[in-house]
């Protein structure tokens, strides 16, 4: 794909905000600002989450520092995310331009004292002085820069940022990095009335988590990539109480809060049927401590070569689990205490797969309910805030 | 080099203190003791340090776990360094088996409970029981497992825990990695009288440390691999009141503290004549804070690249030193506050050269001395108790 199409493709609308020439003043300064270094740092660690450095234009390995109409920003984009963060400072001059990421994070964590000033010359050097230390780096200008694009601000969804952050955590661990199957790099988020429900799927297990919100919403059904969430995740600091806004369109999703809004692509395609996959019937349900169950599992994968796919066999009798593993490393076994209900059930896992659900549900006691060794296996709450569907490994032996 | 050349080399009397049919007994246990899990994780992590993972031969990879007149060793030996130490434990049965030190340690790291159970039969294979977990690993007879061989304890040098590994660490930075000078590999030890004075040098720079010890001993000259001394420190956590001694003979030296001893080869060869490059003639002598110096030069290096060895030029004039510093990415200066005596002076420094001995200086205060621009520069102090020569970087631009 042409680099410029993609650029085009994903940000139709190329602003530049930014027509140097009108900026230069009587001394050609192309910006000059003063800042609190802690706060350029955070503002910093925000917009490097959409620096790939693995990009084939150097302009993407930029941050753009903007000083205009009274406001500091800082912006990055690698195409498929982009971040605007507003900074506190001083404007002397308003200017832009736009600054190797990786070097100046590097100077800026390492400067001495409270105060930088950042100031930038017609041959777009970039001067970094703070206390006695003084920095001159090459940077470039922004014409090339893709800015974000305008977007629409419709279809406005209220939720807090903790209650994002957990959602993504419970669910991001089950996308596949299978590039051929794009849609399952993503996830599903869906909106109906007042729910939201995200899924994320591999191949082998399906994770779904559902939070209600606040308000009532019109239908919404988007895939968001992986990557997007998982740095998402990454800048979200705020606790239960801090709301933020999402915003969709056909083609973006639109995270705003604090002083930040972070754009993204979305994942073009129809999600799976999930609802087909899901069943409420089964032969055996079981309750267990989930600590107790998970160390056991954790200690089941110590038998596991990365070479051989040995499963785990879990074999459940009344108020037992037996977790049993043979591999060329040696055999392991281990009895879990459980409250079961219908039929005893032997039944083979990817300790992985357990592993990876039990990390992310809060709750001290989980229930799973199977119906025979080769048919999903579920563990979910009552309610149905979480389900976690994981496939079974086939143990005729 | 033929491996069981090498070990005949290192170890000339490989003492199989286990013949392991003498130990079998009615019940054909090889092993049987149960000990606490956090002291045999302990010990495991004491004896992991002499397991190098690149061995050619499986038993060098293994430990040995020792149950013999009454008492219980774990034993590891990469044949450079040799590891015993010993665990407290019941024994039920004596015997000895070896085990695969990687596995081992993994799961006993994850084991549920705090008493550990350790069994092997006569096919060699391990049991390990913890709670309700179980498992059984393969090991491996001890009969071509290379012992310490035992050595005699004349020589014997007394010093702190804490001091030795503040030697170690204040000159260790500078030993060269190149195998093709194996003296430089290592560090000189030299005893006279009561002063210990230990060396380390790397063709660019030498860092010399001096502490007195309690005692009076006879002349001793070794050169200890760099390899054992990293080693070592990472081992010892005793406090300046913990004493260790410390063996010499021909070929080995030998470390004996708490429950644990540690054996290595020597470096064969002659040390450099270190003492004709110590000169105490100086034009510009300075004193200067550690920490302002230091993050000063730390800011230098972000202006570095690998592929370029940029100097850093240090300016120092009537109270003022002037760090610059110009590469490819920028440049950046700064200026320290400084008390001058002597001459002003332009020199070039490696900046990894002078953080390298920064660091590991506790005081807060540093004096520098320097002749001209291609002569040696000394940070010492009064009592020489350490010297640091660094080259400097010849500047003739």
């Amino acid at each position: 794909m042409d680099i410029t199409e993609s650029i085009n493709d994903t940000f139709p609308t190329i602003i530049n905000t930014n027509d140097i020439t009108n900026n230069i003043s009587e001394n050609t300064a192309l910006l000059n600002i003063t800042c609190n270094k802690n706060k350029l740092l955070d503002a910093i660690n925000i917009v490097l989450k959409a620096i790939s450095g693995k990009s084939t234009m150097d302009i993407l390995d930029c941050i753009v520092i903007e000083a205009k109409d009274g406001q500091i920003k800082l912006i990055s984009n690698d195409l498929e995310i982009g971040i605007e963060t507003i900074l506190e400072g001083e404007i002397i001059e308003e200017g832009s331009i736009a600054v190797k990421a990786k070097v100046f994070s590097e100077i800026i964590r390492k400067l001495p004292s409270d105060t930088v000033k950042l100031t930038a010359d017609d041959n777009y050097t970039l001067f970094i002085n703070a206390g006695k230390s003084k920095f001159n780096i090459a940077s470039r200008p922004t014409g090339e820069f893709p800015y974000l694009p305008d977007i629409e601000r419709n279809n406005k969804v209220v939720i807090s940022q903790f209650t994002l952050k957990e959602i993504i955590r419970q669910t991001v661990f089950s996308i596949s990095d299978n590039e051929n199957a794009k849609v399952m790099t993503g996830e599903l988020f869906e909106i109906h009335d007042s729910e939201l429900k995200v899924v994320s799927l591999d191949g082998h297990r399906i994770s779904i988590r559902k939070v209600q919100l606040a308000g009532s919403y019109p239908d919404i059904s988007v895939i968001v990539p992986g990557k997007t969430l998982i740095e998402i995740s990454k800048i979200l600091t705020g606790g239960l109480d801090n709301e933020m806004a999402i915003y969709f369109t056909d083609n973006h999703i639109l995270f705003e809060f604090d002083n930040t809004i972070v754009l993204s692509r979305l994942i073009e395609g129809e999600y799976y049927q999930i609802d087909k996959m899901l069943s409420s019937d089964y032969e055996t349900k079981i309750t267990v401590n989930k600590k107790n169950m998970l160390d056991c599992i954790d200690r089941t994968t110590l038998m596991i070569k990365e070479s051989e796919k040995k499963p785990v066999l879990v074999d459940i009798t009344d108020g037992n689990m037996k977790f049993a593993i043979n591999s060329s490393i040696g055999s392991m076994n281990e009895e879990v205490d459980i409250t079961k209900e219908g039929k005893d059930i032997l039944i083979g896992f990817n300790p992985r797969f357990l592993i990876d659900a039990l990390k992310v549900i809060d709750e001290e006691e989980i229930t799973m309910y199977m119906i025979n060794p080769k048919a999903p296996c579920f563990i979910r709450d009552k309610e149905g805030t979480y389900i976690y569907l994981i496939l079974p490994v086939n143990i005729n032996s």
